[in-house]
């Protein structure tokens, strides 16, 4: 298998003022072509840095990609290192000028600065791959038998430089072996104790293969790799290992094939032609965006409703003022009501409702931060659950909320 | 100013199968009381691997920051590796043990595993902060004058581990600098006319300072960073410097204090008492998920709905069904009316619509993957805006789609 590196290039990311998604995304996408990704250095834009860093990358991996550093402004210093590693000149790349004008004209920019011009001077050795989002050309050099690729940091660029030109170069370029996973879901089950009862299973698994533990909130995902030459072959192989599994810890899986809670959920609603709304107060939209967040999620999510404001509960979802005087919003009564709403509002099979205070402020009603009360109506049946979260932030609160109610509602629809 | 390194340790990462989020979070943290993150090293879970960066690291700061593979399972390997490198045994340690049990007896788990006894096993040389949250300990490990903390992974343990217990530690063993930044928000503008017009004022800066360029979506961040002694001082010198910038390019600033633009917009609502709601199709729920981000945020925002299907946006938006029939559902007219209906629905000042398609399948009505129609109503008046951004995939398109609109919002109500 070859191995790669990823240097991720930037103060942004080092001061905590970028996510660095970029790696994840790239890791993802050599993974599938059999490229295992060995290490990430983050690093500064600093020339001295950034060639120490390519010197340590090349002694790890054959293939070597940097993101970064490579804009129009005073901080981005990736080429200045690229050339003194590599003891090489930048100079002018007409076709990467020209290709800089075209795509500038293209946005209405006739006027090229001379801080435009110089995103087209480049190493002399190395190969362009034109970047058709951004200014900023990507880089091939090479290095005896190895290779580096040098692309901007913008994610919109990164995406479409890596799937549609730098992947399909490499799978050319080289014979490589396939990596394959699979991912199990595991729900109901603290990780020590699945741990223990699957330990003989683990250790029976053929020299091919990998487990590790992935945990997500109260899910555990069992990820499962295989790698060889015959991709049929690995699946066939991943196959005969899971269902090994089920007379283990069948009771506790949810899901064998897909990986996201709510692809899972898809699944599920697709094959039972089953539609589904949201009415949400404390988790603000993450539940509609979470379920609408995959391609085709149209043919079961029907609509969705943010009651944020308490008369906005009354008036759109029916729920009635007296159980608000008394139980207060932040309620198992009131989450019922909104689920039974939400269900009429937009005529689905199933409706999901949340109710709670994410903080940091107390609520209205004195609720304790971190309360949440959710109701997950399937058909005539409502099933109301209480969570407490004190301990996460609002951004975490909202998420966590979300995984565990489409979580829940995978197990009754599959009734486990 | 000292200096820290982060090492994430973790297969998981390096896979692609998780982003790592846990460094943004730690390297924020630690910016703010004066510690700057040099190098962030993602390793694999190796023994050998993570000695190796142990050691690049401390050869590059004074301060050691580790997070992940300190689980229960088979594949976590860090507290090997620790000891390894101080040269030191792993034994019991009984106050962490009674610890893990509490915390588990107070999640209902009486019987403890073999294996989560092992987890109260710590190098002997090490100050265990325990983690209240989780059931592996954090462990700080003096190297002469430097140190290292070790994590586990678990971004949900992590945070309450560096906020209330580590960066007090740090606060209170180290006199630190500070360091202080603000970000001045840029519309109108691409970065390189932007880097040309500002260049001289760039280069008076006072030595203490620093500037960076963080491009999001439309909008470009300009982020100045001061560093000294005095707290205060630092304030009045950077709003100085972000004074001069008025006259330079003043059209273009939208923001000089929060940093957000959903929080940009928080604080004109709140000043202008204005409240909000929303009426989504293809951002399926992420604008409203945006607005609702921040604490506080119920006091503008009254609620949202995502009307998906298009006898949704008939039932409870009131759009025409000619309208439809005529200009197709992915329409600037479609896009207005469901901006009225939102704002009469909720009854709100401002009301913000989006209908388009977020792909990968094209909309029923044959639009183009990537176009969408904004409204934005302000009172009387409909704004509406197209957009075409067929190169973003489905999550990054619903995620700059929502950052534009409220980006132009915000331009609107402060006339600009």
């Amino acid at each position: 298998m070859k191995n790669a590196v990823i240097i991720t290039i930037g103060d942004e990311i080092l001061s905590g003022n970028t996510v660095d998604t970029n790696s994840n995304f790239i890791a993802t996408e050599l993974k599938n072509i059999g490229i295992k990704v060995v290490q990430i250095f983050t690093v500064s834009d600093e020339v001295e840095v950034i060639k120490n860093t390519l010197k340590s990358a090349f002694e790890l991996a054959d293939l070597v990609i940097t993101t970064g550093g490579l804009g129009p402004t005073r901080d981005d210093k990736t080429k200045k290192a690229l050339a003194d590693f590599f003891d090489d000149e930048i100079a002018l790349d007409e076709v990467t000028f020209e290709h800089l004008k075209a795509y500038m004209e293209k946005r209405g920019r006739t006027e090229i600065l001379e801080r435009n011009r110089e995103q087209a001077f480049v190493p002399t050795k190395c190969t362009v791959f034109q970047n058709h989002y951004g200014t900023a050309p990507c880089m091939m050099m090479p290095n005896g038998n190895k290779l580096s690729f040098s692309l901007p940091g913008v994610p919109y660029e990164v995406k479409p430089l890596i799937k549609n030109q730098i992947i399909p170069y490499l799978k050319q370029k080289f014979s490589l072996e396939y990596i394959v996973a699979r991912i199990v879901s595991v729900v109901g089950i603290p990780e020590s104790i699945l741990a223990d009862r699957i330990e003989n299973w683990e250790l029976q698994l053929p020299d091919n293969m990998a487990l590790s533990y992935l945990p997500i909130g109260t899910r555990v995902k069992l990820k499962l790799t295989a790698s060889g030459e015959n991709e049929q072959f690995l699946q066939i192989q991943l196959e005969d290992q899971i269902q090994k599994l089920f007379p283990i810890i069948g009771d506790h899986i949810i899901a064998a094939k897909e990986d996201k809670i709510e692809k899972i959920l898809a699944e599920i609603l697709s094959d039972k032609k089953m539609t589904i709304s949201t009415a949400e107060s404390c988790t603000g939209g993450e539940l509609a965006k979470m379920l609408t967040s995959n391609p085709g999620s149209s043919q079961f999510f029907t609509g969705g409703i943010v009651t944020y404001a308490t008369e906005m509960k009354i008036k759109t979802l029916n729920v009635s003022e007296s159980m608000i005087e008394r139980f207060t919003v932040v309620s198992e009564e009131v989450a019922r009501e909104m689920s039974e709403g939400c269900q009429k509002l937009f005529q689905t099979d199933i409706a999901l409702s949340t109710t709670g205070v994410a903080g940091p402020g107390k609520g209205e009603d004195g609720k304790e931060v971190g309360t949440v009360y959710y109701s997950i109506r399937v058909k005539n049946h409502s099933h109301t659950f209480k969570l407490f979260l004190p301990h996460l932030e609002r951004q975490d609160f909202t998420y966590f909320v979300s995984q565990k109610i489409i979580q829940d509602l995978v197990g009754i629809l599959i009734e486990k």
